[in-house]
């Protein structure tokens, strides 16, 4: 299997869907269509899943499709190469804000991630990895991360997790948040993930995510040192929803540890 | 006093120093200067606040300036001309990130706020107000805030001010984050107010602000129609910090009245 020639295709595929949605977009902007924001999204979300879906099948119609939006086949096993797509992730984003969102794509061969993308849509910047050959930021290759404390860092947390909640001992979560730096969120997963691998952010923690969310970030978390896991510290399977944290690898443990307890 | 001739000088004042702080910092991402960040932010910083007291006093030597570095005078009344100026805020962002940080200017004449501008350093995007005649985002007018209910709301608000803390009770933040769509934290006021006045956020509450973090954002916020107040729904004095919310008229009142309670 040529990952080179992959690599080019799908990059080729993003660009023209991110010129795509913003084209739409802009469109929605003068027109400003603001009761039918809902609708629209809807509608561009699943347009782009189809036009991966219509490019993938055209490049290799054996290879396997996972889009958040459900367009192509029920895909039941990661054996083969396997494409898993959030055409935009940040929808409320991209309705009330017109930035941050995300197209983000992995591809995975028997269940290994080759190849991951996470493109913020507005600013055309492109986070990507090639499994071992390293990781990118448009054209600069991105830094393995670097160790640091906890006390230093700043983590993307929901709100909503250090309030009781039925997944975890938000009491932990609360002594989490009074140890690190600082927190933030952004409402897109990809974004959050996009800033782990790239030292802006020194974690994110989510309760629930599915595979879309973070199939391409996954492999540009192994190309720069990040840990990726579900909270119980185990490999996030990829054909269902999960908990998730992704780390620096200097303290992904300690939190697991010390600050994370499921219900 | 000709204040459109203040603004077009306030502008190039802004973009100005954006090129400077951009200039440093890109010339530091190139040293890889990783140890000193931190000194380097302040030197950063405070280069930038004499740059617009020098500015300022060359156009008007008796103009008041009140900044966070607190390279200037002491100010101890709003008398007269007075810039309020925050030269980064979001310093945590800066050194991280290197994005999500921002110049914020307020300029007031005995205590009324005449002009307003938010300036986000990377994207060169700025939000400006003049009392009176509207607010831009760019080149484009920004339309006065629409309507909503608080359940289809983004607010911005901090992770720790639902844990229990020694400025409101936590247990009313957590029923209000329970009832609107979704929070974000960015780690810098003046783009959660950047967010607000152009519909992006619904609102953002912080316990504790100064006030170069909120001067020039409540003069857009006028022009907008989005309220600002501190968390007894009275005005700010800009003299001294306090707490802050700024909101859609449609939700302001709502959350000062049934999930804000003060200790």
């Amino acid at each position: 299997m040529d990952i080179q020639r992959i690599d080019q295709y799908a990059k080729e595929m993003i660009f023209e869907a991110g010129k795509r949605i913003r084209d739409a977009f802009s469109y929605d902007l003068k027109v400003e269509t603001k009761s039918g924001a809902n609708d629209l999204v809807t509608n561009i979300d699943r347009e782009t899943e189809l036009f991966f879906i219509e490019k993938i099948k055209a490049f290799d119609a054996t290879h396997k499709i996972i889009g958040e939006e459900g367009m192509g086949e029920k895909v039941d096993s990661l054996e083969g190469p396997v494409w898993i797509i959030d055409p935009i992730d940040g929808t409320m984003n991209f309705v009330k804000q017109h930035r941050h969102f995300f197209i983000t794509i992995g591809f995975f061969v028997d269940g290994i991630g080759k190849l991951g993308y996470i493109f913020d849509v507005m600013r055309e910047d492109l986070f990507y990895a090639i499994e071992g050959k390293g990781a990118w930021y448009n054209d600069s290759p991105m830094r393995k991360l670097q160790p640091l404390k906890i006390e230093e860092a700043i983590i993307g947390i929901n709100a909503s997790w250090v309030t009781p909640n039925s997944y975890l001992n938000h009491e932990k979560m609360i002594e989490l948040i009074h140890t690190i730096r600082g927190t933030r969120s952004y409402g897109s997963a990809a974004m959050e993930i996009a800033f782990v691998v790239s030292g802006k952010l020194d974690a994110y923690i989510s309760m629930c995510l599915s595979p879309w969310d973070i199939g391409g970030g996954t492999v540009i978390a192994k190309e720069v040192g990040a840990i990726a896991t579900n909270l119980k510290g185990e490999y996030f399977d990829f054909l269902n929803p999960d908990t998730f944290i992704i780390a620096n690898p200097s303290i992904h443990q300690k939190i697991l540890e010390h600050y994370i307890e499921e219900k």
